[in-house]
């Protein structure tokens, strides 16, 4: 153990996020003096999610904290333990938990907001960051609980070829609903139509999604799984069935903006349409984390769910990953792999 | 029969509605052959309402249509059958019904989209129009369908000292919440104090709403009643609990207005409040009315809610007082007897 490296926050990004919003600090690092509960691991996989975009936001714009300039960004990566002062855990196991873009942490199990996840030895962390990861469970309940998706649901989702996007599309086909996807770009829509099986895709760069889904939805969207946000809200809004509900996972298109995501132009089509919108965080399910695990492990083992993990390779690759999510040039769920 | 006096729309209001808005036309009147099904009635009261508002801007803005230049003025009022050729309905009857700002009309009881309500023998117009009417209907369902207010809730209500406000409060209370009621002066929160019971009121013209919010929900708002949208419901949903439900019944501070009613300023607060928000019109309850008219009848006669009728007198007095309600200048239900 000689240098840790990580990746701090040079200084807020204002509109999109750039590469240069972050600097690589090199520190000598010598084996820390844990404290009792405390665990010293090396972090093999990080996984890059749009939802750390709202940390480097200041102070205050945020329900979720802001990251201090100069501090480490916070993210979920899969960690190797080391040397531990846990009872449950001993050097050698690895883990899905919250930890830093460096490549040494010191972190604490039992105070963590969402449990680390023990890897079984036959998982490696690319299917625990990908297929098994949040992300899915996040579709997975997001689908099942907050949208109680049902058989012949007319099922819209945007951000449809993220890595929550993506799955919540195949759920909602498992379980029998007609699902309409929005994407930006003809290759993520062939991968969804193709891959996935949803049952229209909306390329929303290239074509006029209120027509398109006048024409995919003609007698209205029964349930709109929202990773989006913005304009795309707006459109589905028009289009709601009587009752239909919106799950609130995201608001994507807001992040890497100014200004926080605004709400529907018209609320009033709310009220007439008796639609009911609703905020979700996968952090509320985790006691259920293993049902939903099981559930898309068999749908992956039967070939009925398609996840589509976008690799790199190398520590220093860290921020040019992360800016491309907002540049759309990411399938499916993202993550780098340390060395 | 020899005139028939009606309200016409003379101009669409841009921005906030005047008087000049409308036209008053006289007619020669005969007694009008009657189809198949219809009822000629006799206007003798009208509810004046904020959702008639929302009937006067230009073609699809709103879901609910678009009442033509030189058009009538739809509204439901208290009406008295003078010929029918119905088979439930005979001359004397009286009911509440879906009509026009006009001394005579011809109603169809069996294509209406809210049922005509019959009067019992017991019951006049300012009853059946004030304590009973569907506005006392919408809190009510609003409140325990919709909110699914249960004791021990905080409950918030915008527009509280209004027709649907200030039963909604009480509802509430009587249910075992405890009430913060937001409402314009210090006489309208006087009466909701002294009045309705609610247990603090802001008066959003003289306090400051965040600040109020935050005084009197110090643990979070359980359930918010919104009438009025904008910068209101971007204040409640910073206070919101985890969990709140926002119940959207109506937003009124944008029905006066060019723009259509904005929602959330910030949508990430409703994902990670977990925040649901939800439509309705009390159109979907009407097969329970007479349940709400007995259980609101109850309280009325056990003297637990207080109704306040704001009632006018004359024809000719309807668009002077329907301009008050945009003003604040009424408290309760308001009402213009024809004669």
């Amino acid at each position: 153990m000689t240098v840790n490296r990580r990746w701090t926050l040079a200084r807020r990004p204002m509109g999109r996020v750039a590469t240069e919003d972050f600097a690589l600090i090199e520190e000598p690092f010598d084996a820390p003096t844990l404290r009792n509960g405390e665990l010293l691991v090396r972090n093999r996989v990080f996984a890059i999610a749009p939802t750390i975009r709202n940390w480097l936001n200041p102070p205050g714009r945020s329900d979720r904290g802001s990251i201090p300039i100069g501090e480490a960004i916070a993210g979920m990566a899969g960690c190797e333990v080391v040397a531990s002062r846990h009872p449950d855990w001993r050097a050698g196991d690895r883990l899905i938990a919250m930890a830093r873009w460096e490549e040494w942490s010191v972190i604490a199990p039992g105070t963590a907001a969402v449990p680390p996840f023990r890897l079984p030895a036959e998982m490696d962390f690319t299917q625990a960051l990908g297929p098994l990861s949040l992300n899915s469970l996040t579709a997975y309940f997001g689908m099942t609980e907050i949208g109680r998706v049902a058989a012949g649901d007319v099922v819209l989702v945007s951000g449809a070829a993220g890595s929550v996007g993506s799955v919540a599309c195949q759920i909602a086909r498992i379980l029998g609903a007609r699902v309409i996807a929005i994407a930006g770009g003809p290759d993520k829509c062939a991968w969804l139509r193709d891959a996935c099986g949803v049952d229209a895709t909306i390329d929303y760069r290239r074509e006029d999604v209120a027509a398109r889904l006048a024409e995919t939805c003609p007698d209205g969207i029964g349930l709109f799984f929202d990773n989006v946000g913005g304009a795309i809200l707006d459109a589905a809004v028009d289009r709601m069935a009587l009752r239909g509900r919106i799950v609130l996972c995201g608001q994507i298109a807001a992040y890497d903006g100014d200004a926080p995501a605004q709400g529907p132009s018209d609320m009033m089509k709310l009220v007439y349409r008796r639609i009911r919108m609703e905020g979700f965080v996968v952090g509320d399910f985790v006691d259920r984390a293993d049902e939903a695990r099981a559930a898309l492990g068999s749908w992956i083992d039967d070939g009925m769910l398609a996840v589509r993990v976008d690799r790199r390779q190398g520590f220093e690759a860290i921020p040019a990953a992360f800016v491309d999510l907002f540049s759309g040039r990411n399938v499916g769920t993202l993550i780098v792999a340390a060395d």
